[in-house]
């Protein structure tokens, strides 16, 4: 299996503190608070329930979704729907996409992404993640539908990763996934916090989330995940306040890193950079326990997720400093 | 996707009622109680919890065990972990076996309960639910254990799927599954009452359960489900008093039944009668608010799980009494 961020019980073994920093994932810190639950969600076979359906579709502006167990079930499952075919994943971007695409008989390349215009007119399949895990690169939507066009056209699709979207959603390309072919994927636990539920949405046209809802099987969605997103999805306070909020922590890492002299992109989710003393700088986080995010494979660097608190935020100025004056 | 029981939203559409009692699955009505959850359980990715595994091993007696998101999981993942091979279900049971072995590759038959000791020579994968869903028929350990040596020698398996076998522990074969070839499923849903939380576990040896969680991905349990995983398979005062419990109510379903002129059979969570008039029996007991588990297709009949309390025991008498007097 591939390695992640949030492993702090690797941490703990490898380093044996108990008062970590974790910022190695890009999940927002200040969670959607789990409303009361009905004692039988936790009890009943999960019915699939119309009115998170709905819920789902107005938040992300999508004509049909299906919820699925976090975004990696569809990046599993996608791969199994297809024939063979010709397949580029933008590079760098989240791992698991071109670890499931490179089986079920896919022919499989990576692609930068300054070189996907001209690789669209080569692949049945090309994948993207927008805004991108770990860079923050963007693809503009136009673009994106006139590539989702042309493979279309051919009976090829464009897969757009937006688990990071929900910061950019006047990027989004969710409410144009009624033509075959544009597959999008939402993620619940980022913005929301709430990745221990294990719930994403995949937006497509009827037929395609048809397959994919007989791929995935039955009862996917735990009771308590489908009562708790519900909640989330309609609460447009919350969701207003929170882009507000990490809008301006977002900024804040951004300014914190470069004031130490480190010039990083991302969303306001995460920042990355192409850390020439990756390990280095791992290692010297990891010391003052504080888990980052060590990228040793393409993208070749370090990603940082938010404190979740200030005085999370002080351990992490005064940690870069020492780096600094190293 | 298949029909399944829990399915009350169907029944409400077709019945218009609201008043249902949900006797369509064979769920423990008493479920285990969710203790307080640590928040960040819905909130961090989910990492496996070690104290789960060795808690889900002490209580199931099997040396090695992962945990899957419901025994479905393993169900639609196991057919893919094998070349294609000459397997059988037993039949009738529970349908999502055959409906997955039958794709991949793989060459499916049903085999009668009653010649499977043929079947196993003439197989590579042979499955057998244990006791049965729904007619509660029982293979015993021992033979279970021949059969398992038997396809072992020649590279195959026996799927055992002990799904309702936690009140029929005496007669797990989960304690001998450290021998290649030899899988079991266990289930959280029914005996406690947990099926909304998506947990189940898989027992064999270490090398298939490394497969396997490949297969699945990574964070397949969601963080509430491992939180109350881990009180639920520690806690054996509650498991004791419930084992006793549904012991009762189990036969009390029973001799419910046999007042009424039918001859059930089944385990302590459900009975199970092979009805001549199902059809006519499934809608005269819809029409008044009881929603029962019809079957139309291998086993032809019906299946009934325990009603959650007196007042529902006494409409269901009082139902019987009327189909009875039809």
């Amino acid at each position: 299996m591939l390695e992640h961020g949030g492993n702090l019980r690797d941490a703990a073994k490898r380093f044996g503190r108990d008062d970590w920093i974790d910022l190695s994932t890009g999940i927002n810190p200040h969670w959607y608070p789990a409303p009361a639950l009905d004692g039988k969600a936790w009890h009943r076979l999960p019915e699939p329930d119309p009115a998170l359906l709905t819920a789902a579709q107005a938040f992300y502006g999508a004509p049909h979704m299906l919820p699925v167990a976090g975004t990696q079930a569809a990046i599993q499952a996608l791969p199994r729907l297809r024939k063979p075919s010709r397949v580029t994943v933008s590079a760098p971007s989240y791992a698991e996409h071109a670890h499931h695409w490179a089986g079920h008989g896919h022919t499989m390349t990576l692609t930068p992404y300054g070189q996907l215009e001209q690789a669209v007119a080569h692949n049945d399949v090309v994948v993207v993640v927008n805004p991108n895990n770990p860079t923050g690169a963007i693809v503009p939507a136009a673009q994106l539908l006139q590539w989702a066009d042309q493979l279309a056209a051919r009976g090829g699709w464009l897969v757009v990763d937006e688990a990071f979207g929900d910061t950019a959603q006047h990027n989004s390309v969710a409410a144009h996934t009624a033509r075959p072919g544009l597959i999008v994927l939402r993620s619940v636990g980022k913005f929301f916090g709430l990745a221990g539920i294990r719930l994403g949405f995949v937006a497509a046209c009827s037929d395609l989330l048809r397959e994919l809802a007989d791929q995935l099987g039955p009862w996917t969605i735990s009771g308590p995940a489908q009562q708790i997103a519900l909640s989330a999805l309609t609460d447009r306070a919350w969701q207003t306040s929170t882009r507000t909020q990490l809008q301006a922590s977002g900024e804040r890492l951004h300014t914190l890193l470069a004031g130490h002299g480190i010039t990083s992109s991302g969303t306001p989710l995460f920042q990355w950079w192409a850390e020439p003393q990756a390990e280095q700088f791992w290692q010297h986080m990891a010391e003052r326990g504080i888990w980052v995010r060590l990228f040793t494979q393409a993208a070749r660097g370090i990603r940082l997720g938010l404190p979740p608190d200030e005085a999370s935020w002080q351990r992490l100025h005064t940690a870069l400093t020492q780096w600094t004056n190293k």
